[in-house]
């Protein structure tokens, strides 16, 4: 019997399965600084335990937040090789809330639950949606998700399941977002945080071009991947595609298009939601990725906060004209990710 | 007078000579995150410290401790600038035992006492043999190891000295290993760890195709090597080869090997000792790194844990057949590392 | 309007103006760890905490330092969007002192006061001279420096101001040297060290060919670069140069040749002054760079300490002849950096 891992393949998915990933994983001051290296980030509250503080964040004794997309990655890395390593296609993403700050110390675990299923009339693959839920030591929720993938058969002959596909929100609602313990924007420093804007600031229907680009390298999209225990093969492995090119891993055009738009978004301090997100189109070294912004919704959360819903789209070459889906109602050419999220920001 | 460091020649060298070995290091939570953001490692125990405190390694306030691997690269990087910067060749490795975990905060020194020399019939350079140890800041064993380097001679007309060739043991005997103090795997998590094997799983004579490739580049094993403070001009320096490539550091490819077999050996959780182990053929950027493993011997350590004697193999381009030597005895096409170790497991 | 920082531009400037730069940074031993991956960097006091306690530098309860440089390239990178975003040229540096060491946790921010200005001949652009000062959490200082950059104007048309060029120390008095509280060498462990030689052992005018070199990769200089929050667009993007090479950061290159210089030079602990330097020819991923110092000058600072005074020189290729200049008193071919710096080693 071989002993490594085949994945799962879509016939041994049932609806209300649960599994328990493996690796847990603790977080380090090693991993905000490599993220810092791998992303141009400057967000005040990851980059300043001190900012961080001013806005309440470390109260009772908590550590340092790092980066939402930290968790995220990390969270996201330990479901792949029970939900995704026989996947065709990653086809989307919905109901992503970050509970509490994870920080340096913190283990992470996730498990997720099979909540849809639907095969393919061509009989040969299946689309599984499973909502994925990361602990912390003390059990308290991180961050929970829903995404759904097309996964193989490993029998075509294998009886297909009956389809359930669950109803998931098209965006988190503003009074379902987790805001932080503590966390308070009433004596925010903006000179510290890069920007003047604030809420108001902001119109729905406003695009921001973040003008920056970072081209691409190999050994670093391998860095990142692998921080997270990404082990999907085709990041890695030159021999894995006809093309001899490695596939940069989604996420790591997610938060190269996150860091790029502190220029325009720098009070955009922390992700609270991610509502959906598609990756248009591949990724490879060499590629130089631009992002901008569009404010597609605004929700008053509290005195001192504000949440920006946001569609941040990172491109290969700079589109200064910001346009998402051509004249046939596809995605321009050039787009690389379409994500949705809800960020707070200072009132 | 240069006051840059010329290294040892064979004739600077003499039996029962002690050389402290210079730039002590501590070991910091960066070193972890670096560790695996270079090697796809996902070994439960330097993953998670609340994994490593459920199998007793956190115990009477111990921090959490990092691969050994990561150490041996620290001790044995101190040893280059005396022991092998004037090398020709690493010929070999024996009886490395690995003492206390190493957690962040400790501080590595290493210091070689040379057993052994034998000059070489050209007369142009000998064999010397070195016992190198690694200790922390409360002067604690972390680890020990014997290796014999093949060093030019500066001055050809130097006299040999006596022939002395130590014997080393060709496997580190079970009872000689060193567990460490409180590891118990009585309560061990298999599914955090990632697979179910346990020690009864393995039988002796069996192999394990590890799946997996990774293809290297520069900049990834020079950030590793560095980290290591190993300073060998060849695996920096174009201009320092005739061919313009960067040698990889054989450690580098070690580590490779150790994390990918993780996909077959998950629960091989913490090496023990290196036996022996052959940098058989020299790795550069472009080549792909694949491994497999085979269990060599079996022993009993304690009620709950077992120990695995596995030579570990790490080839260029993926040999399904796990083919160690050819028709000639010689090592096959495509071997660059055979490496023999003991590894913990769960009963 | 844009919502996107368009940096200062010459008439955007005022004597006495003070600017608080953004994104304060909190150091972490991550950071080390990066540093010691990105640099073949050995110096034994942030190499170990052990080594640093034994020259007095854990007193009081403080931290284990990391390199003086990591705290410069954080410090300097705070002020490039404000102060050089739309820079022609970086023109110099001056005056640039250590403070009190650097930790993990320190936070730093910095501010810059305007402190000169003259206009260009041609009316385009003009020479800005700030003194920026970085402060940790309690306020104290960490280290401060002018430096003057030629910066583009808006408007050719806007008026010019009045010219202010301040006085600056060619070199930092040693009498104005900030010694480390509790710095005392003592005790000073040269074995651990790496290198028997102290200050007596240096001559004014000796020259130290460094002798190693090291070939840049364009992964490893933009990790660096992110690291210290420097967000200068052409070292990361191919699209933002007509020849498609990332222009290497001046900071990446002065790192890499005080890590060089360990080979010669492995007591000259800490920096404690950067009296000027020149960034005399850019640097790509390709380029080989080796380095060479001569002591300038020489003073007693206490029983125990001494300074010394370097040219510290980063070449492409190696120059054995250890040649600043040639004939017609240019910089000769392949000098990259001349730095003129003030180092303390034991006496």
């Amino acid at each position: 019997m071989s002993k490594t891992n085949p994945g799962n393949f879509f016939e041994d998915f049932s609806i209300g399965q649960v599994i328990e990933h493996a690796t847990p994983r603790t977080v380090t001051e090693g991993d905000r600084a490599l993220y810092g290296a791998l992303y141009p980030t400057r967000f005040a509250v990851p980059s300043s335990a001190e900012f961080a503080a001013s806005v309440g964040l470390t109260a009772s004794g908590k550590g340092h937040p790092v980066e939402e997309l930290i968790a995220f990655h990390i969270a996201f890395g330990k479901t792949v090789p029970d939900i995704s390593l026989n996947a065709v296609a990653n086809l989307g993403y919905a109901e992503c809330r970050f509970h509490q700050p994870v920080v340096p110390g913190d283990t992470l675990r996730t498990k997720s639950e099979v909540i849809g299923l639907k095969q393919n009339s061509n009989g040969k693959s299946g689309v599984v949606y499973v909502r994925s839920t990361a602990t912390n030591q003390r059990g308290e929720v991180a961050l929970d998700w829903c995404r759904w993938v097309m996964v193989h058969k490993r029998d075509v002959d294998a009886a297909a399941p009956e389809v359930v596909v669950p109803e998931l929100a098209p965006v988190v609602a503003p009074e379902n977002l987790v805001i932080p313990d503590g966390l308070d924007f009433a004596s925010y420093d903006f000179g510290a945080a890069g920007e003047t804007f604030r809420f108001d600031d902001y119109a729905v229907g406003e695009k921001i071009d973040h003008v920056d680009g970072v081209t691409l390298t190999d050994p670093e999209h391998m860095l990142a991947t692998r921080l997270w225990q990404n082990t999907a093969k085709v990041h890695f492995n030159t021999e894995a595609r006809p093309d001899g090119n490695r596939l940069i891993y989604g996420g790591h055009v997610i938060s190269m298009a996150r860091a790029l738009s502190f220029n325009g978004l720098a009070n955009a301090q922390l992700i609270a939601a991610i509502n959906g997100g598609s990756h248009v189109a591949p990724a490879f070294a060499g590629d130089t990725i631009y992002a901008w912004s569009e404010v597609l919704d605004k929700a008053v959360i509290s005195e001192s906060i504000g949440a920006l819903r946001l569609r941040l789209v990172a491109t290969k070459g700079r589109d200064e004209s910001t346009t998402l889906r051509n004249a046939e109602g596809k995605y321009a050419a050039g787009v690389l990710l379409d994500l949705d999220v809800w960020a707070l920001v200072p009132r």
